[in-house]
């Protein structure tokens, strides 16, 4: 059950992107599970990766790639992640990319793999060509939903959205689809997400608006707090709007496409939260008058990540306690209680280090009643501030992760 | 459900220590759930403490009162823990002192308070009188079984232990009791232990074998992460075996001591895993060749504290990618994945960044079906290594944590 999240999603297509999904048979449900992205002549594109150490075989060719050129293609599978595979995993990924780069007439460094699922297993990579042969025949801008549906692993729904925006008297569409509800935790991206535009950007502005739009939307997100072997970020920009290149970061069009692109980012990440695993309840943790953003950040984690906090939340029970009991243990440096203060939504649980006054149980519970859940903490030390989302935990959380080989 | 821990205990008396309980009525279950430890005169104690910012009443106070002097009272309860409860709680922790030094002709500094249970509910003080009058009535050497079992919360079994050793033909004896099954990761003590000994021991050695005791146990441990408002460790010496002071760190009576202590806080510290809070695996997580032990606890938390490893512990499923996953998101400084190898049990399961070649699922399941399970980590780049002791993630968890009042 996805929380606050409609199943129904009516992607933009953006011009110079065609998207194209096939049966590959990795699922043992038949499914489309591979999807092709075809980006037109003159595109560009920006990505970022997860920093885990032991990062898939698709990471790190998407990687090399990336390096030398711009892409034509993308190759995602869903169901086999091709990580923990070593040198046999990293060949299987390459072998794929140019059985694309035949059939497309480009070069292998033009075509970045991604794959999502199952650690640790070799990739089918004989069953690849019929299945990419497919995907090319179906190529169709209309081809977001089927793809949004189709990189699916634990996601109970497909994730998918538009914005759109003006420049010059060019109406511009950034459109985005992710995949992803467990094993995340992510540092620089989130697991497969892939944004279009058909904005004519400079790569200098592209890198730019990824990077600040990761910033405050996938790496605000957390579910169990495990960072993915496959994570991955793409930010696409085909220029086939005919709109003039945004290339000034300081310009008016710069700053209407990382807004654009950030919102897209936001409600993706917001997305893969609210159909996280066996999640119940869409949770937002804010943290204010911090000495600087990191400690705001540490405290919102070390609260999203207490399975003690969390159970609470999925029991609705206001148990302040335990969220009293993180910011105290949560590792922040000369920490004068007396200056914290915590609300549930918008009643004051605690305040002077202890419960607050007129705080009741009947006030606490109506805030957890709700599908949606704010926890702010005020630490009355400073300035800064900082917000992340998180689901509960829940009997489903464990069901789902008992019973599922990630 | 205790994996592998009886609930028949036999912990022997300690000369110059009495042990009295009583019901004082706050749990809902009528039962004792107050508890005094009287010490001789010429007593000694040392202490460790929560150090969670937000610390209970209690820990405040007993804090204050062992720098003033040696205590002759310990005076604990169970199911509220004066904690969140502000400059009123401190008033109430104060007040239960004043009634047993009252009736024990002592000083109130010679009385220390431990509370546990519920955060941020006021102690009912006006029931503590009449409580104290029972458990000073029924003080015995005998009591050590009787305390340990109305100490305890959501633990499913009563905790205690006895080691004895030899010093200049004397027997000495070593007895503890612990409480404790969730809101568990200890930072310099757990929630409640009482250790005593009838040896002489000067404070410097007390102190000392304290620290390195609490250091390799229950510094060593973690349910879930949370580290409680309230935890405290104390360790008692009445003297009243006879046998000669130890007071030379270096002598050989101070290494049995120290070893004899340790043997007891380790074996409570797994105990209080043994039966976590809906605990069905007993595991072990073993980090070595590390660079220096910090980033071997570093990474042997994180994969304790990983949602997705710890279901897979409870499905017994060998998910040797989730525990990848772990140690390259862990944070360690320039890992190079070539040099790990993970055993799961005596089988290798990953090594050169990859599955190893002779391993099989049957051969991994083999080692998951059993209770207790050792992951351990070789990190292939120094001497340092450690290890700590963690429960599964189960269903059972989420039912005691979502349906119990911390």
């Amino acid at each position: 059950m996805a929380v606050g999240l409609s199943a129904d999603i009516n992607p933009s297509p953006v011009a110079g992107v065609r998207l194209g999904s096939a049966p590959l048979g990795v699922r043992s449900q038949p499914r489309d599970d591979l999807t092709i992205i075809e980006l037109a002549a003159g595109s560009r594109a920006a990505a970022v990766f997860t920093r885990n150490a032991f990062c898939a075989a698709p990471v790190t060719v998407a990687r090399e790639h990336l390096n030398r050129t711009a892409p034509r293609y993308l190759l995602i599978n869903a169901g086999n992640a091709n990580a923990g595979t070593g040198s046999r995993g990293l060949a299987d990924a390459r072998n794929c990319c140019q059985a694309v780069a035949e059939r497309g007439a480009c070069s292998i460094d033009e075509v970045l793999p991604f794959s999502t699922g199952v650690i640790g297993e070799r990739m089918p990579v004989e069953r690849f060509p019929e299945a990419i042969d497919t995907a090319l025949a179906r190529l169709d801008s209309d081809g977001w939903s089927d793809a949004a549906h189709a990189i699916m692993t634990t996601d109970t729904v497909a994730k998918s959205v538009s914005r759109q925006f003006e420049v010059a008297g060019h109406t511009l569409t950034v459109t985005g689809m992710v995949k992803g509800a467990g094993m995340i935790r992510p540092d620089m991206a989130t697991l497969l997400a892939f944004v279009a535009t058909d904005a004519a950007v400079s790569q200098r502005v592209l890198d730019d608006s990824l990077q600040r739009a990761t910033e405050q939307s996938f790496n605000r997100i957390t579910v169990d707090g495990d960072t993915s072997t496959n994570d991955a970020c793409v930010l696409m920009a085909s220029g086939a709007s005919g709109a003039p290149t945004i290339d000034d970061p300081a310009s008016d069009a710069a700053h209407l496409l990382v807004a654009a692109v950030t919102d897209v980012c936001t409600w993706l990440a917001q997305a893969i939260i609210r159909d996280a695993e066996g999640a119940s309840k869409f949770i937002t943790v804010a943290v204010g008058g911090g000495r600087h953003e990191q400690e705001c950040l540490q405290l919102a984690y070390a609260i999203a990540h207490s399975p003690l906090v969390m159970t609470a939340m999925f029991a609705s029970d206001a148990n302040w306690g335990r969220i009293l009991a993180v910011v105290g243990r949560a590792g922040l440096a000369d920490l004068d209680i007396s200056a914290v203060r915590i609300h549930l939504g918008d009643v004051c649980i605690v305040e002077a280090g202890e419960r607050a006054a007129d705080y009741t149980e009947e006030r606490g519970q109506a805030v957890m009643a709700a599908d949606e859940i704010e926890v702010s903490i005020e630490l009355g030390r400073g300035p800064a501030e900082a917000s992340i989302w998180t689901s509960d935990l829940s009997h489903d959380y464990v069901t789902i992760n008992a019973e599922y080989r990630t």
